[in-house]
């Protein structure tokens, strides 16, 4: 019941043994694995993207390893998946043409925090949530803070850019990254962006780079942009009758000219499964809204968020932490949503469509007309303030994956009908390739394409991903 | 002494009458401007960088007439070079390969201000202080507010990716772009991005066309972030005794955990400027900080700022506004700065370079030592908060001009030695083509010539612009 792999071209035997014998050579054999066990273990992420098994895997130590890697790859003509945590959802690491599978978590020093002018330079192994604690202890703050932080890498953030709760205030990884260096395939290094804020030279190929899916280039260094850490937070958890109740609140509290950091909304089914995963929630409660602001004013600002919320249609009750312990406790609900929700069904996929704040509403409406359209149970959580909710489907039976298959084009389908897009922070990997042109124009697929063969001419890097056909490129 | 136009290839006279007829024949000839007068009208904008006279002047109505202009462009092989407000700073709107100017000030609608979801749809006519009135009376906000706030317009702020005062806080005008529809040369439509704040669906081909200057692609309509509108505002003026003392001042307010969201600065020479246009000034200040934060605790966060500057080295006098018209009269000394610092001398050039925070006192150093070697007069003030410094350089004779040249490119180095950047919101455009290598590798200009011909393969869109040499596409 996995997501089958593209139809990408694979690499010859003799060009493989080829590039093992280079690898070998060039890196030692420590950082060259190629054991079937070994290979296997770098051949999934966090998706159900089905893979083809690496032929062989390079641990990089340095961004000389990833240089080497890459010209060798070019040289034997084998394709490379980069690959930072694998914690992607959407196959993004998974390697879909055999070849090399170029891990870089070894690559995993943070190089320099500059506190004076607030940036960090950090290399792609860095495990987000490290990063955090790092900066924080100097009284700093680093914003993209996607929910696997703790074994997610900044390599993969970039590779993604990788949002999460907090992007509601403070954007998604793009907004934080100030300069790259990466590297091409064929070994070339580019140095991209700036140290400083503000900068404007040339185009903006630092931002092209973000979210490039390992496709273009990969990455060995990010310097990032940093800012003082809000001196307070406040939360609350709200209940409602039911989600949509919940969803009029999110409008209202940003119409009451507040934006918090977090704004994140459960349905009725997400709920239940907190439930039974031991956490006791008003039974009345079919909605739930936990709502975070920060700032030096964060006490007054939830005020207000307080009374826009008591003054909703359908408001069962509202809970504000008091303290530290209470907020981690009201947290600990909605990080252990993904989890917690995994033990409904055998099964599960969880997608990150986006609307407009204002059609939320309709995009649930669509979601249970499709789940009755195709009887395929679902559940809705995710960062209503944004936009941006995981639907999630669930499924305990193989033969009922065809009608999920149906249940996600459908919601694709009404996600772009209602000005939205097909994705938030997963990306688009092999999982959401099949969807690209629901959403863009064959002018714009086609002008990235090209853009693709500029970085990449012989499609070697990260074959089979965003676009969806033939070759070794997907192209 | 003027720059001096690149050396790019000119359209023949044939292929220039076939595209007039074109033109008067699809769009009609009202918007088809063919005179001296009207083509030299459109051949300057606000730097001194000399044009090749335009041999026809589009003033487009509509989407329509853009892509109508670019098909004709294509088909007769006739450079043209976009153009919005025309106050661009380094002749990103300056035609220097003749042919045509394609107008775009009077695409001008505000075509959505939509509340609830915090988006504005706009043409590129809209000028920018426009918007921001706009927006404002809805109790939204724009940030990005460039000095040129009441002439320039939105369709050059994209294209040279247009900062201002508030960056600090704010960001730059990528930072406010969500989705774009832009014409590309040959006359084919482009919509990328998203209505979202999220939304990460193939590459970002919005952020790489924001700041290419006009490069790539002529801006039809954008859809751009808004926020509420920050609910207090605080002002402060604080005198030093010279502006290193300034300088070091803005350090101490960033590591004291605000971010102002303007932070400006003022050299002794600027204060000279400022008093010979009639500003009494306390006579000992030889430095000036302009101060201002904003949000629901801006008055608490200025105290802060206060104690800090206070306990700063060299200060000669704080001031803080006590209401609106006190603001408006600390503003309107820097807001004029531009014009006043022009009496100066006959001739004035405003640089843009960047350094990080901590290096603005050797920036300052740096220009010191640069005006004792060439004997140029010099004057700095800027945005500090953001390192992004206006180093102007003021001369009267003819015969000073090389003098001018030999420390624009002293500047230009000593910037980049100290990791800092060309330019941070005024582009590359002509004048600063020569400086492109100091800054960027010969590896990232190949790549940006190489996304260049995906764009634009015959070179024919805003040639002479960014890339130093010869060509069509300055390439």
């Amino acid at each position: 019941v996995l997501v089958r792999p593209p139809d990408v071209i694979l690499p010859s035997r003799a060009s493989i043994d080829r590039a093992k014998i280079e690898l070998e050579r060039r890196l030692g054999p420590s950082k060259v694995l190629t054991g079937e066990d070994a290979c296997g273990a770098y051949a999934n992420d966090d998706s159900d993207v089905e893979g083809r098994r690496a032929d062989v895997v390079v641990i990089a130590a340095s961004a000389e390893d990833v240089a080497a890697t890459l010209a060798i790859a070019e040289a034997c003509e084998v394709p490379v998946t980069p690959r930072a945590g694998g914690t992607g959802r959407t196959g993004g690491a998974v390697p879909v043409a055999g070849g090399i599978v170029l891990a870089t978590h070894a690559i995993a020093r943070i190089k320099e925090i500059d506190r004076a002018n607030l940036v960090a330079v950090v290399e792609p192994g860095v495990v987000t949530g490290v990063l955090h604690a790092e900066v924080e202890r100097e009284g700093l703050f680093y914003a993209p803070d996607p929910n696997s932080l703790d074994s997610c890498m900044i390599g993969g953030n970039l590779g993604e850019n990788a949002g999460g709760p907090r992007a509601l205030k403070y954007g998604v990884t793009s907004d934080w990254v100030l300069g790259l260096e990466a590297c091409l395939v064929g070994g070339r290094v580019l140095r991209t962006g700036k140290r400083t804020v503000k900068g404007v030279t040339g185009y903006d190929v630092t931002a092209l780079l973000v979210g490039s899916e390992g496709t273009l280039a990969v990455f060995t260094e990010a310097t990032l942009r940093l800012m003082p850490k809000p001196p307070g937070i406040a939360t609350a958890l709200a209940l409602f009758v039911d989600v949509r109740a919940a969803a009029a609140a999110v409008g209202a509290i940003v119409a009451a000219g507040v934006i918090p950091r977090c704004l994140e909304m459960l349905d009725a089914a997400t709920l239940a499964a907190v439930r039974g995963a031991g956490v006791a929630v008003d039974e009345r409660a079919q909605g739930m809204l936990l709502i975070e602001v920060d700032g030096e004013s964060a006490e007054s600002a939830l005020l207000r968020v307080g009374e826009v919320v008591s003054a909703s249609a359908g408001l069962v009750d509202i809970v504000v932490a008091q303290d530290g312990t209470q907020r981690d406790r009201l947290w600990a609900a909605r990080r252990m949503l993904s989890k917690a929700t995994r033990k409904l069904a055998r099964h599960k996929l969880s997608e990150d469509v986006v609307v407009p704040r204002t059609k939320i509403v309709d995009l649930l409406e669509r979601t249970d007309e499709i789940g009755e359209a195709t009887r395929v149970r679902h559940l809705t959580y995710g960062h209503a303030g944004d936009g941006n909710l995981h639907v999630n489907f669930l499924w305990d039976h193989d033969e009922e994956r065809p009608a999920v298959d149906r249940a996600i084009e459908m919601l694709m389908r009404a996600t772009v009908k209602l000005g939205g897009t097909l994705t938030g922070e997963h990306g688009i990997g092999v999982s959401k390739a099949p969807f690209l042109a629901f959403e863009q124009s064959e002018e714009l697929i086609g002008i990235q394409k090209q853009i693709k063969d500029v970085f990449d001419p012989k499609g070697l890097l990260n074959p089979g991903k965003i676009f969806a056909s033939r070759g070794h490129a997907g192209c």
